[in-house]
Order: C-alpha cells, then structure tokens, then sequence
C-alpha cells in the first residue's frame, strides 16, 4: 500500500465502523474443544448414512403428503430403518389430523390472448365447480396494492396477487412475501373475490408453481386459492399490461377428506444422565405431495439421524438424545404440536430442527441460559472449521421444535443456506437431484459436533425464556 | 518460461499437431469487408425489434402447436407485425397437415413402490384406454440394452429406455441419443410392447419432460408413446434397481384430430437484381404445446427478421431477401416441405435458418460454389469481433430450409451455442425467461453481417450440391 493512499484510509477510518471496531475489546480466545469432539466431526465428512436415508426414502416411499396412506407407509419405512440404524425406543406417537387433498388444477387466460397458465391449489385451497370458474381478473403486483384497492375492484374477481420474494442467505423474504399466501386468500374471500391465484413464493424463473399451506380462520368460507409458477405470474402480468380486461377459467377440486391419523416417528440414543436434559434433534416426515421432499425434509431427516448415529457409535452420550421425524408438519405443524402435548413433562435441554433444505450450514445462534455459555463457545470453536460462523440473534427457529421451545427448552439453531432454497421449495422439482453430497455430509459433520458438545456437556442446561 | 520447460516443450512439440499446425501455409490474411457491413453490425447490438418479436409472440399468442386455431392466430398476429415493421408481400401460404392433438397424461408406479411420475405424451403417439393401462415395465438403460434384448422381454409390456444424452455445444447429441425418440415407439410398437416410456432427450436434471414427435411406419399401429422428465426416468431406474418387479400405470388420451390448415408466413425486402437469386432466411411459426416456444423458436423469428428489417433501412439490397415463418415444423417440417415444393421454380442464391435457440453464435458454416468463396471470406472477417468463428465442414442445416437445400440452394449456417438448449429444448420451461437480450442482439448482428455480406455479394451464387 502506498503511504498517501494509506493515509486517506486512515483518515476515512476515523469516520468508520472499521475504526469503531478498533476500539472495541478484542474478542476471546477460541474455547477449547476435545480432540473426540474435531475427530467426530471430521470422521462425518465421509458419511454415507445421511444419504441412503434421503435417497431410500424419496425412491421407496416418495411424496408422503400429511395424513394420507403415503405419510402412513413413510412411517412403516422410518420404524425399519431407523430400528435397522440401531436406534433404542423406535416408536410412533399417533395423533389425529383433518386431511386436505389436491384434486384437479388447471388455469387458462380466456381473453384477451387465449393460453393455458400452470398453478398448483394451496393446501386447504377451496374448489372450484368441477366445470371451473370464469371471471375476470384484478391484477395487483404486490400485496400493498391488493390492500389499498376498493372492495369493489375485487368483489366477483379472481384476484391476482403478484409479489416478487427476493433471495437472501436467511430466508428473510419469506415472512414478509410470503404473506400473499399465508394471509392473502382469506383477505381475498372476505372482500368477495371468487378465488385468487398469487405469484410463487419462490426465487427461481421456472416452471414450476410453488405450494403451501394458506388458512381460513374460522367463519371465512374458503375461496379456491392457488399459487402460478413465476414465469406464468410474470406472463399474466404482461397480458395484462397490454390493457384490456383479462378473462381467467380456473378449475381447482381439491377437497378436505375429514380426520385421518398421522404420527410422529421417535428413536433414541439414550444417555447415561436422565436427570440432564433431553437433546431432541429432528426434522419432518410429511413432504409436499409435488415432488419427492428431498430438500423438504428427508435432508433434514437424514442429516440429524446420520449426526445422532455417530455420537451413538462413539459411546454412551450423558445425555440422551431423541430423533424425532415429525409427521404433518407442512400443512400446519401438528407433529410439533402433538410432541410437545404428549412430552411436556419431560426434561429437555435443548431443540434443534433441520428444515431448510440440504446446503451448508453458514451460521449458528443459540438461545441458552447464561450459565451455558461455554457450550456455545465450544460450539463456535467446533463449527469453525465447517465454514460456519457464529450468529449474534437468538436462537430458536422451526415449526416442529416451536411448541417445545415455548415451553422453555433452550434452543441451538445450525442455520442452512437458503440462497437457492426458495427455487425449488414446495415444487415439483424437490427431488433426488437437489441434494448434493459434499453439502449433505458438512450438514452431517456439523450436528455431529454439535451433539458431540451439547449432550456430552458438563454444563447445567436449564430452561430458557423462548426467544 | 524457464529453459527447461522451453526445452521439453519444443520436443515434445515434435509428436504433437502442435508442431504439425506449423508446418502449414500460415493462413490467409483476413479479407476485406466495407464500413458499411461493420456499420451494420455494430448498430444491431442495440437492436430492440427482435426482443418486441419474441416478447410480444409469446404473450399475445402462447403455445400454437401446429394446425391448431393457435398457430392460425399466431399467423394473423405474424402477418400483423410483419406489416407493421414494412415488409414488402407479406402473405400466407396455406397446405393442410394431419394433426395430433395432446390429452390427459399420467403416470404411477403402482408396485412396489407407489408413486406418480411425470411425463409428456410425445408427438404421435398412441392412446391407452381412457382409465389407463396397467402392465410390468421392461427397463433397459439405453437403446443397445433394449435392442439386444429378446422379443419375450418385451412383448406385453411398457418398454422403459434409459439414453442419458451429453451436453455439447454443436447439439452433436441430439441425433445419437434421439433414437430412443424418433425409432425406439416403432421399434417397441413392432416388438409387441403395449406402450413406450423413454427417458427425456434432454441434458437437465428438473422435472420438465421434453416432447417431440416420434414416428410410427405406414403398417404400424401406434403405441401410447412418452417421456419421463430426467429425475423421472432415474427415479425408475433406481426403483427398478431394487430388484423388484416394477408395475405402471399409464394414462395417455392423444388423438389424432384429421388434416387442418397450417401455413407459411412470408415477408420481403425486395432487392435490386432480380436474377441474383433469393436470399432465404427464418425459422418456425409453430411451437411445442407445454411451453411458449421462446426459444423455439420465436427467437428465429426474431432474430432473422429483426436482421431483415436492418438491411431493409439501409437501401435497397442487390439481392431479394425473403423472410420465412415457417408452419409446422415441430410436427414433421410440413412448413418446409410446402415452401420448397411451391417455390421450386425460383432461383434461390442462399438459404439459413435460425432454429436452436437464443443463446450467441460461436461458428458460421458454409456451402457455397467455389466461385462465392470470397463471400465466406468477408463472412469471417465480419463475424469475427462477435466471437464467432469459421467452421470446416460443410454448412447447410435445418428442417425448414432442408427441402429447398435438397433442390441445390448454396447453404449459410449460423450456429448457436447448444450447451443449454437441451435443457429446455420441448418442455413447458421454454418462455421468456430463458431468452437473454445481449446473447439476443449477438444474433441479431451476426444476422446483420451475414446478410449485409451476402446479399449484395457481386459474385454469382450459383447452386451445390448438397452435403
């Protein structure tokens, strides 16, 4: 570096968060880790478990929709290979749930450019006529607009809502876009719209329509509701610019079916303290009914079972760790609901879930209590050479693990990469081919740290305010 | 360079076609080309007319598979823009073709694991009964397994063909691997199978199945006929890997609809010599029915014509350049075949077609008499700051154009990078999206030159053999 240029630096600098960092307590000396610890990690780099799990269960069982006979053969599946694994306790915890299937989906512009557009109905979507529906279309391109216009420019329409997600590293678009759908429907019904159909909640430029759950409080009678791939989106916004009004038939037949039963698939590797605490890890058994769940979540699944396996094939951990492969978690989190109800008497230290996919681990946040901060410093020692770093929120984040934590479980979050996760999320394409194997064994290598650390911690892990 | 590595590399130049590239007659020094010509060029990388062709056909108009009302409404609006934009006898040329219409499509695995596939019925095919058709999947990884295979492996069947086409940048894959599409149905239907699945002709790995037509011989009844999406096909080779026998259902409702009109669009920029001959470009009206044809092949359209229209402003060319939409390629070149036969009896200097894709021009290949020779000359001189580079063998390519070549008509390849065209090449993701203006605008220059160059070439172009 030059010395006028190192100059105009320095000078800048005392105006900068760089200079502001200066002044700051140097951070602290990595914690140390046992080498048992950095040997059980590095030895899951080469795992294979995680990956038979996610292709074995996408090829022999496939979509396993909630509450269907899919979800159910799932479940016959996870009992014999998670029995098969070694597993102690292998069980199902039954419980019952109303079922929503999808039935007949098609979209077409009828005027003024006659084409077909591709959707997919949300879950608890209404149905159209079996005949379809015809009506004109308000189109608003974001959600603010649908807000701010009159009832009367969405009474008798179907309502377009388009609201493009944008893709971050957190997922931090889909609360916010996500709207359109979580809430946008019932609005929509309310404000007598016959039916409406929102962009994707996606990131991708194919295709491919993006599901989802959407709800309808009690007292709103449910439109048909569905979602357009984002090229369709983006094409009807372009009919639609042309200026003339846009004619739409939409025939959507999904139906619910009544209650069925589905269930949460437990195992565990029990530990040599009972009076430490629980550490429950897991993700979700039920897929989306378009593609095979292989990003959502056999990864999840896979990744947490493989982890729980090598700490089990090390020794007895002190505490006991519990699998848990939650059923019903996409169409509104009844497995997490229904673990929590039937296990709150139970002791947990900490809850973890894996359901974002199957890219790197970038992060981890914690929420645990003051006296079990070391455990996290030697999370963040253990983590580091994954590539991950440490995240300054809270801790505490999923559907399944939601209710558990709000009865105070402290919670350790190993936060995925969700810069391509919303391209195939809740799609068709959420197959096999999503799942790349270096990333799935780095998912693997980092849960196994981390159960290494957590269940074998010395540390008191006591109950948290949830975040 | 070290002396050392300078040492070993000069001797082992001498075993290498290092060494032999030397002893050659350096090449020629580049001819020269008139400012006009790079003017041209230069200008077109701003061209705005072949984005508003691709943009305003493929949302005003969508899917018009051939002979259907849609490829008769993309005539009008062809017919429309081409007026619009000052062509001289713009008309249509009407034939009628036999028409083949897509139905209801579906597909499970019913044993042993019970699962839906996706696939696309492929051009021609045949129908199962309305309720589908059940029977044992005989799968076979590629076409030699499944021809090596004896007839009693087959007979009752539904014949699977695996083909795992590689990704090239000339397209040389699609020839090779296509089989399974073009003869495999007959070969199957021959044999006694009672339908044909093939994997994709494809080089992706989403769940977009790529349609096409296949072909079933006078004599030979038509099987139900289609293709798995890549992750599809795979997923029924890992099941079927399980060793298990593999049970399918199959829902395919095609038919054949009778002859209906179809049409070629014609346009002309009226050139000063008459007897020079005709300067024939374009590319395909119609398109495959899943998607919107942006890449196939609005962007041919576009691409040629935005060129055309150039030329036209510039002045009068030497040579009459006729601008063809041709109908009905998809389906069987019916387009092309009609044209060659109506205009037999006109002297055609050249002809070239842009049919494989939008992605930018690497190489031009020619057929030309010896005496144009200087004309190919120019070519490379003017095509050569596009990144494009002259190719050895000879030139003349296309089913449009194919006919009119056969009759003696001197051949100008433009050839795209086909690296990514076979991703979307017939599936419901060829739309807009996958269309980049500046790879765009590279064609629509080279377009440019090419027709700067040839059209008013003073030397005669007389007519060639055929490659």
């Amino acid at each position: 570096m030059n010395r006028f240029l190192f100059a105009a630096l320095a000078a800048s600098a005392l105006a900068t968060p760089i200079f502001a960092l200066a002044q700051r307590t140097p951070p602290p000396l990595p914690a140390a880790v046992s080498p048992e610890v950095e040997r059980l990690r590095d030895a899951a780099l080469t795992d294979d478990v995680a990956w038979t799990i996610v292709e074995g269960l996408t090829t022999e069982v496939g979509q396993r929709l909630a509450g269907t006979e899919a979800e159910a053969r799932a479940r016959e599946w996870a009992v014999a290979r998670l029995t098969a694994l070694g597993f102690k306790n292998v069980r199902v915890e039954p419980y019952q749930m109303p079922v929503w299937e999808r039935g007949a989906e098609s979209a077409e512009i009828l005027a003024p450019f006659p084409q077909k557009l591709t959707l997919a109905a949300l879950g608890n979507s209404g149905a159209t006529p079996a005949a379809g529906l015809t009506a004109e279309v308000a189109v608003f391109p974001s959600m603010a607009a649908f807000q701010a216009a009159p009832d009367d420019a969405i009474r008798g329409k179907i309502v377009y809502i388009g609201n493009a997600m944008p893709r971050t590293q957190d997922g931090a678009g889909y609360g916010a876009y996500g709207t359109a759908r979580f809430t946008g429907p019932a609005l929509a019904a309310r404000r007598g719209a016959l039916a409406i159909v929102i962009r994707s909640i996606g990131t991708d430029h194919h295709r491919f329509p993006h599901t989802g759950t959407t709800n309808f409080p009690q007292g709103v009678k449910p439109i048909p509701a569905a979602a357009l791939s984002v090229p369709d989106a983006e094409q009807l916004e372009r009919v639609a610019a042309r200026g003339r009004p846009v004619r739409m038939k939409l025939v959507l037949t999904p139906r619910m079916v009544g209650m069925r039963e589905s269930g949460n698939v437990i195992a565990e590797v029990p530990g040599s303290d009972p009076s430490a605490g629980i550490v429950l890890v897991g993700g979700h058994l039920d897929s989306w009914d378009l593609g095979t769940g292989a990003i959502d979540d056999a990864s999840g699944l896979a990744i947490t079972t493989a982890a729980a396996k090598r700490i089990m094939e090390a020794g007895t951990p002190r505490r006991t760790i519990r699998v848990v492969w939650f059923g019903a978690e996409e169409v509104g989190g009844m497995g997490g609901a229904a673990y929590a109800k039937a296990h709150a008497a139970e002791r947990h230290a900490t809850a973890s879930e894996s359901d974002f996919g199957a890219d790197r681990i970038w992060r981890f946040q914690v929420n645990l209590p003051e006296e079990a901060t070391p455990v996290a410093d030697r999370l963040q020692t253990a983590l580091a050479p994954l590539g991950i770093t440490r995240g300054s929120a809270p801790g505490g984040d999923g559907t399944d693990i939601g209710p558990t934590l709000q009865l105070g479980t402290a919670a350790i979050d190993l936060n995925q990469s969700g810069w391509d996760y919303f391209d195939t999320h809740h799609t068709p394409d959420d197959v096999l081919d999503r799942v790349a194997l270096p990333a799935l064994r780095q998912n693997v290598a980092a849960w196994t740290a981390m159960l290494a650390v957590v269940a074998n911690a010395p540390e008191p892990i006591d109950p948290v305010k949830p975040r």
